[in-house]
């Protein structure tokens, strides 16, 4: 990103106001306002009245949501964008719009919002989301599932191939997605989501709306307590690296190389910044999140995977871009 | 704006986490970040140590500021950007890193965060700011000042020019900034600022800062009921029509073309998108925080105004661009 070389204020002003943006976009999905307008309400009268909202409420958010890219207006008239018409608009199977609740939800906001008292500490302040079963892993396991299945359509093609029996465990599993793909592009593999017991009854439902569950285990409890067992093929720990620290993730890499057949592959797929680690946007964007919410979470490089990899005896690591999604997967060898 | 054409479930994510840009610039201004670099301390190491804070902390808010354009990186060592050194360092004569107590701060936020609400009754549902002596219009006089100076030197010469006696009236005159322009700009000139009681003190200390004192005159009251006498040369009314609907502004605007001179002037500063209602950025998405912080308050167009000024007596109304700042000026002749 290239700094602007002239004096802004209004670039200032811009940036501490950019939290309505986030507001504006979470009420419009609360209010269903994308799904009205895919079913033909398109001015403010006709929007509020689907809503059971004022007409006056409606036009001035509709006009923040074109001004913010989200709708088209022509004259009075709202229309639907190329994403809001795929991905806000309930009418749309890729609908995600429930990544709100957890991206924009009280919990998150929270704990961002005292970020100078996380700098000061180094760490969050809030209530730790790693205790035993916290309730915000069922609410994100619930939100960002529809949004996760892109990332797994995108990642999972990598590491699973063909039509041949293996045995993969999914760990930090939530709602089951990155597990769920594979079973749907491998019709002869069988995985099993490790997690929290109430998160992995989400994971369970995915697995039987995507009428996969007859090879959909489960395997409860503490990622770094249960006894993962021998003999896997490949593990996949997807968005968990980034709540710890190094040292912590060596251990876990550890387990996970103990536990791998000979040859068998670890897939991590993350948020993981350049080496400038401020680049690419949101990935290197995502550290704060960790700081602000974790006690010792992080973004980590390739390099830093590389060798905390290494460390914990894998070989051959990999980075795979998914772009335009905001991850990248790292495979490695045991 | 236009609307991207390919699907980007990234996009959405990063729209919801755009608060995330909010937080992080408040956190680094209450930390003083933007200081301690101007100061030397570039690294987080030296940072940390400034501010108090952990070096994880700052490394990883800095980071983030880097990815948000507010700071450079070069190795492990930080720097100021244009804007940052200008607006976000205490040494700079410009500093309005202030604003970030107002624009980000739990009154606007809570308000903001509300929307679906204030969409669905049509005006805000967190505590009405227009109440009598409102205790947050000390706040925002107190943080606000330092950035509107760049706002009135834009604006103000545009109804002022030459040491020529002039009485001068400042509605809602709030850090009195406006006025204290005038007389800055006209040695001649007599202001006078109408507000709370507890607003005016922040205005008759700026005044007093900026050595103008002895010119500077308070009208404490509501600018509704209050007298307004007659004989003014000018009268503005800088971001305050905004907080009312248009028969209120009329009503307003008939008040103030009964207390000008013949050929007198109003003058008013305010966010003015264009006739679509969509752009430019700012002045259009202002409408979002009016529907969520006041009851009926909104942002209007020029023909708007203008209808508003005719309606109330006034003549010759010109629509004067002050951009790069994010507002515009309105004069009309009584």
């Amino acid at each position: 990103m290239t700094p602007s070389m002239q004096p802004d204020p209004g670039a200032i002003f811009a940036e501490l106001r950019a939290f309505e943006r986030s507001a504006a976009l979470k009420g419009a999905i609360d209010l269903e306002v994308f799904t009205h307008i895919d079913d033909g309400a398109t001015t403010p009268q006709e929007i509020a009245t689907k809503t059971s909202a004022s007409e006056r409420g409606v036009r001035i958010l509709c006009d923040f949501l074109t001004m913010a890219g989200h709708l088209t207006k022509f004259g009075e008239s709202y229309g639907l964008t190329t994403n809001s018409q795929l991905f806000l608009s309930k009418r749309s199977p890729a609908y995600i719009g429930s990544i709100s609740d957890f991206l924009a939800g009280d919990h998150q906001r929270e704990a961002l919002w005292q970020v100078a008292a996380a700098v000061r500490k180094g760490g969050s302040v809030t209530d730790d989301a790693l205790a035993p079963d916290s309730p915000i892993w069922a609410v994100f396991a619930g939100a960002m599932a529809p949004m996760v299945r892109f990332f797994a359509a995108a990642a999972i093609p990598h590491v699973v191939a063909g039509d041949v029996p293996m045995k993969v465990l999914d760990i930090a599993a939530g709602h089951g997605v990155w597990g769920i793909t594979v079973l749907q592009l491998n019709p002869s593999a069988e995985v099993t989501g490790q997690d929290w017991p109430t998160v992995l009854e989400v994971a369970k439902e995915n697995a039987q709306k995507a009428g996969v569950a007859d090879r959909y285990h489960i395997l409860p409890g503490n990622a770094f307590e249960v006894d993962f067992g021998i003999g896997w093929d490949l593990i996949l720990e997807p968005n968990f690296a980034h709540h710890m620290d190094q040292a912590t993730n060596v251990k876990l890499f550890r387990k996970i190389a103990s536990s791998l057949k000979s040859g068998g592959r670890i897939a991590l797929i993350d948020f993981i910044p350049n080496d400038d680690r401020v680049s690419p946007p949101m990935a290197a964007g995502f550290a704060l999140t960790m700081l602000t919410a974790t006690p010792k979470g992080d973004v980590y490089t390739f390099a830093e995977y590389e060798r905390m990899l290494g460390e914990a005896g894998f070989h051959d690591a990999k980075l795979v871009e998914l772009a335009p999604m905001p991850q990248r997967l790292i495979t490695a060898v045991a």
